[in-house]
């Protein structure tokens, strides 16, 4: 049985063999650049997974796999200029290395890129990968563009949240499998599946990801602990201790939300204790308990041997115990 | 046999009953507006021409029609970004009425709209016309990036700029008007005649627009004339102009594309004495006539009714003919 690491390394070997560099140089350097930076691959992993699960060749899945890295990068280049983002995986981001005009082209590129990516497929799976791409692709835009409504808004209720992390993060996820799934020839109704799993799986790990930015481990989350806190992001963390406080932790959530001090610390200390007094951080283990075992539960029904269920059942392990 | 205002007028009829209201609002309301803002819409129709031509039914050709003109207004939408341009056909520019992170986003949407907009076609044709749009895609990207690297540049050559043109701008035409040949079911030769007449075309129209930013009617040209020079962008007259001129005009010539006086008006003058002194300007008018009379000598190659013929040579010589 592959494991998690034998895939990224798979298509790790199959990204270095693969040039970006092309004239104009302005153009495609920054493109190889970021697809260089490394990062986790985990969801061209998840296209390869998607095809292995139901027997596919794998190498006939690298195309998608590369697709969707494609695209997840571009999604990081343009997010990074709008959050003004001066690094990415510990390096410059690419219009701090080059400039905003050239995060602007490149990522655009990116995007042809990713769709020139499919091209080799028969036109009936090339017309049904680029459509499930698309649809795909235009949610995350919508995601990203309700996460920065979010910012301006005084409430977000947990619904309008979750739909907003669901477009913003679990459609890619899902539509990885689902894709890897649509190349080794998977019968519809499993593709379904595929993407359901992917769903509940990307939901659960976007949630933790909310959950470690206050309680995660400094050593082991890639990003600085509190982030979220220092910047009065309303992540679901927030918008659950809101919804659980007394009138005091209400107004002392809010006067803390309001600031941006300098000693950074106490704040974060401060806020931390709030989330477990109101008992927002176990609410937020609940919930990715929750999208967890939804997402196994789908597991469970699909006509795959046991063998790649534990595969998947794997992965989804080793995602969610990143920490905790 | 149609003109070119009644494809116009059934293209903006499409448009018109086309929504793009749709939430998240901050994400669809600046694409209705660039949509809404009006412009010749050149490009769609010569998608419906390239269908007519070949006595396609053209509303079967609108939904390549849309793809093309949503993707030339994301070009605008993220060019006006690059150029910090502030209005847009009279207008105010996305970027200004909304702000820049809208119309990184925005555009972002409507590439993958312009995708979307395909996919009523059948597998083989929406595959054949996807590859073609992607392909044009990437080369309209790769001769932005051309555009912006000749500015930092001390000496551009005039095969550099016209491969920067041909992509930046014929590409498109050609590949509006293939695309709808394409949807015609027309011969594969005969999609390949119809590409290099749009690129003739192409070259000749980009060329035109540099001539008349310095000698066009200020009454029918789009833009203010002079704006090329008072930027010191290097066109393809300003490239002729230092190949054609002595070493005196080529030192006057140097000298006022190294300043940004106050007096404009002096300048513009001064420059184009220049142009006409050197013989810039008469070669220009010899550069634009070599390539519209190679596009008219490959439409009398075309297997299309002498009907069809004139409507493309009309359109060609309405196009020529904007002023002059």
């Amino acid at each position: 049985m592959q494991t998690v690491s034998d895939y990224q390394k798979i298509f790790i070997q199959f990204l270095e063999l693969h040039s970006f560099e092309k004239e104009p140089v302005n153009l495609y350097a920054p493109i190889g650049y970021i697809m260089g930076l490394g990062g986790k691959r985990l969801r061209p992993v998840l296209a390869l997974m998607g095809c292995d699960a139901y027997g596919g060749d794998i190498q006939k899945a690298m195309p998608v796999a590369l697709a969707i890295e494609v695209f997840h990068n571009f999604s990081l280049v343009h997010d990074d200029i709008m959050d003004a983002a001066p690094l990415r995986r510990g390096a410059a981001t690419v219009h701090i290395k080059w400039d905003v005009n050239t995060g602007i082209l490149s990522g655009d590129a990116m995007l042809i890129m990713a769709y020139q990516a499919l091209e080799g497929y028969e036109p009936s799976l090339y017309k049904s990968l680029t459509q499930l791409f698309s649809k795909t692709a235009l949610e995350v835009c919508e995601g990203q563009q309700w996460d920065v409504d979010f910012e301006e808004k005084e409430a977000v209720t947990e619904n309008a949240y979750l739909h907003m992390i669901i477009q913003k993060t679990a459609v890619l996820v899902a539509g990885a499998l689902k894709m890897g799934a649509m190349v080794a020839g998977a019968p519809l109704e499993e593709q379904e599946k595929m993407h359901a799993f992917g769903l509940q799986l990307g939901i659960a790990f976007q949630v933790q990801d909310d959950y470690l930015d206050a309680f995660g481990d400094p050593k082991t989350f890639g990003k600085t602990v509190g982030g979220d806190i220092v910047n009065n992001k309303k992540t679901l963390m927030y918008i659950k201790a809101l919804e659980l406080s007394d009138l005091l932790q209400r107004k002392a959530l809010g006067d803390l939300f309001s600031l941006q001090p300098e000693n950074a610390a106490a704040k974060i200390a401060q806020v931390k204790a709030l989330f477990t007094a109101t008992g927002a951080a176990a609410a937020m283990q609940n919930t990715i308990a929750f999208y967890t075992q939804n997402a196994f539960s789908i597991l469970e029904t699909m006509d795959i041997t046991a063998e790649n269920k534990k595969m998947l059942t794997d992965f989804g392990n080793q995602l969610m115990g990143r920490q905790v």
